[in-house]
């Protein structure tokens, strides 16, 4: 926090906010330090979930101090939010008018999103296996075959080489960017913006103005931030063949080309229905692609608003709100993975309908999952559905309309940012009530955390000895 | 079809429509017996998924001849959906102008979701068990405990005494709506669209304008509809302690216990913020209930436009669309068994994150329910939303806007009726296109059929030697 003082100097800007929120901040650091020094430094699973949730919530409440401070946003709900939706790499912003804020404050805006990306790259490739939760002990060393895809075996060790291709990309997205005309403030801010999938961004507009060539590269990188920094690091060491044979990297791929061709069509139909001809078919697919990579993967920014698209675009949009990247991204969703297990898994009952004695396994990377695993699966897609059931119920009951509603809860849940109604590409959060600010910041906590690593919190089995 | 004659002759109509269509269903059934009389009688499970559903399909078809033939549906799409609407029960209608439609073919009209009701209590009862679906196998005899609740080996016979207890119950709707003061016809009709959980009415408005006594007794029956068909035997013989006991009907009660005291709350809050008064609890408490119990048993009828309420009530309603009545019973959607055995398991989720080792099954009616029909179980789940979301998608290409397409197509897997959207209890489906209605047609198929029957159909392995 105390590094975004560097733009608040460059930028000649009031450095109350920074210095007091991060003064604040690190105060309380130390003293909790202190506290908590001579604790007992081996933990269990039940104090993993706890630490995990308490440093979340502490990270947004913590986060919203420079918000608070800098005036723009007195409400507290306001600056939550802003600040909960930053570290859980959401994207979803109160502010109208971005442009019109201080240059340090939008710079840990950008920052809370790629610290949050950091924190997920590590709890979901080296925590959340541990808890087992929703089949991702898919991912640890317990599973024997291809798909456990571990680097290292110490976490400390592990996280060191991850944030090294994280801050990699990040760099070369920056210099990327830069070259496409770009200031370094917003190529640097678009970058942080990017890698987490997070989606905050430092024009009022998002990329709708930006050029092709930079709206190109930040699908590049978008692409990218939902790929499993696991296969990252292979494509970084030049085994391309590792990462071919990742299914969920497979399906991810044929997902998104699926998604931009089927959308591409619509919509040049829909334009030259309306117009009797198609003025940039290139225009059109980079729209086309730019959404579907930005909201497939979570990120949420946007270069074109959808809702003014034809209603199946529309729904097509919506269905992706809900996939999210692969597992070990720092996307949010479902996650890919789990959609290839629950699809196979589908497919896979009418065989066994008529087959009701035969043993049909699910196989993925071409090892067979087991049953537990893939009931674990079932569980956390049914536990997002059920999540999302009770989030939109609490938004209608505060009286927003039924798009509104399903739009910001899928778009909190998954962690993407722009949902639909009233809440598109083109809107922001500022005009929802306090309350609805605080349930969809938890709904967005629930989303990052895989959801159980929240909802054990409120489990009595939790709490029993 | 045939015995709609006595219609028309006492309200003197037109003897042709009902006399060419029962004339030709006459002779393609005589022609088919015929050539078909020599055919095996033991069928296999394949044999009998493609039994079943041509059964429905050749239904539907031949049904629509008598809707042609009267002239009032001169698209063959029309009178398909009205058809496939009854004989599924869904109690979807194209029609704006019910009142003005000759007796007899009203009277056919609710007939057919009188038969397709009896169709359903054998198929859900004695056949969907056998051939092992969604998990339903928890109603064979081959599953131990008090939960297979089998009454006769023989689904001859099984098929006789429940069929006694639907035309009982039938009869006595008739009795009681005719002391209320509908005329016979009427009576007769809507005690069709009751037991069957269908909802075509012979009035414009459906039961909007109906007197307080008459909603209360439809609701009623509606219930009783939406209760499985085992239950309603023991009851008639006095077993009240057997149906108190079974875990699915308390669900169910509970349900609508929860759902109707709920809307109540939130249209009384409404009603007094608008008039700074409340006019007549009961009135709103009867608003309440008919909608949810018409709704959860997925009869249809309408004695209040749910859409005018408060935006949390439209989605309660919206979310009823999916529970569906009991297992055994004639109401369609998921069934409230899968809703208990899902909700149970996802709770128990939870315990085994914390406890991964321990094996702890998820429990009906103080059974332990086996791992495989609770993957059974979600895999129907699964699939039940996949085919919604592909519905939905297929309603949006057809330019049909967000919510009138989530509603059209939960209604129609759903064997509804009415949704939301342009599709409301006061509106009817007159203004959907051709392709549209054989889509939605085609959806109240898969959702009566609980999916796997019709969906079979389309996979490669099933005509697989």
């Amino acid at each position: 926090m105390f590094l975004c003082i560097i733009a608040t100097l460059y930028y000649n800007e009031d450095p109350k906010p920074i210095l007091f929120a991060s003064g604040i901040t690190g105060v309380v650091g130390l003293v909790l330090f202190g506290l908590f020094k001579n604790a007992p430094k081996d933990i269990g699973k039940r104090e993993g979930y706890v630490t995990v949730s308490f440093a979340w919530i502490f990270f947004a409440l913590f986060g919203s101090l420079p918000f608070v401070f800098s005036g723009h946003m007195p409400h507290f709900a306001d600056a939550f939010f802003e600040s909960m939706s930053g570290f859980t790499t959401t994207g979803a912003s109160v502010l109208s008018d971005v442009e019109a804020m201080p240059k340090d404050i939008l710079l840990w805006r950008s920052l809370t999103q790629w610290l949050g990306g950091m924190g997920i790259i590590v709890l979901s490739l080296a925590i959340i296996p541990l808890l087992g939760i929703g089949g991702m002990q898919l991912y640890t060393a317990e599973v024997p075959g291809p798909t456990k895809d571990k680097i290292h075996p110490k976490v400390k060790d592990t996280a060191q080489r991850l944030y090294l291709i994280y801050v990699s990309f990040t760099a070369l997205q920056t210099i990327l960017l830069m070259i496409g005309g770009m200031s370094f403030f917003d190529a640097l801010n678009h970058s942080f913006a990017t890698m987490s999938t997070g989606g905050f961004s430092t024009y009022n507009t998002s990329l709708v103005e930006a050029s092709p060539y930079i709206q190109y590269i930040v699908i590049l990188f978008m692409f990218i931030g939902g790929v499993n920094f696991t296969l990252s690091y292979y494509a970084f060491h030049g085994k391309f063949k590792r990462v071919w044979e990742n299914e969920e990297f497979r399906s991810y791929l044929y997902i998104i080309i699926l998604f931009t061709l089927t959308i591409t069509c619509i919509i040049a139909l829909q334009q030259y229905n309306a117009a009797h001809q198609i003025y940039s078919i290139e225009s059109l697919f980079r729209d086309s692609m730019f959404q579907v990579v930005s909201l497939c993967t979570t990120t949420g920014f946007a270069s074109a608003n959808y809702l003014t698209w034809h209603s199946a675009a529309i729904m097509l949009c919506f269905m992706l709100l809900f996939f999210g990247g692969s597992a070990g991204s720092t996307g949010g969703g479902m996650k890919i993975v789990r959609i290839v297990l629950l699809a196979k898994h589908s497919y896979l009952e009418f065989k066994r309908l008529i087959h009701p004695n035969a043993i049909i396994p699910v196989r993925l990377n071409n090892v067979s999952v087991s049953e537990k695993i893939i009931t674990n699966v079932l569980a956390f897609i049914v536990i997002y559905i059920i999540v999302f059931v009770v989030g939109v119920l609490l938004m209608s009951f505060l009286n927003y309309d039924f798009e509104t509603s399903l739009g910001a809860v899928a778009s909190a849940i998954g962690n993407v940012g722009p949902g639909i109604g009233k809440v598109g590409p083109y809107d922001n959060y500022a005009f929802i009530c306090d309350s609805g600010k605080y349930v969809l910041s938890f709904l967005m906590l629930c989303g990052r955390l895989e959801l159980f690593t929240i909802l054990l919190l409120f489990s009595p089995a939790f709490w029993r000895k």
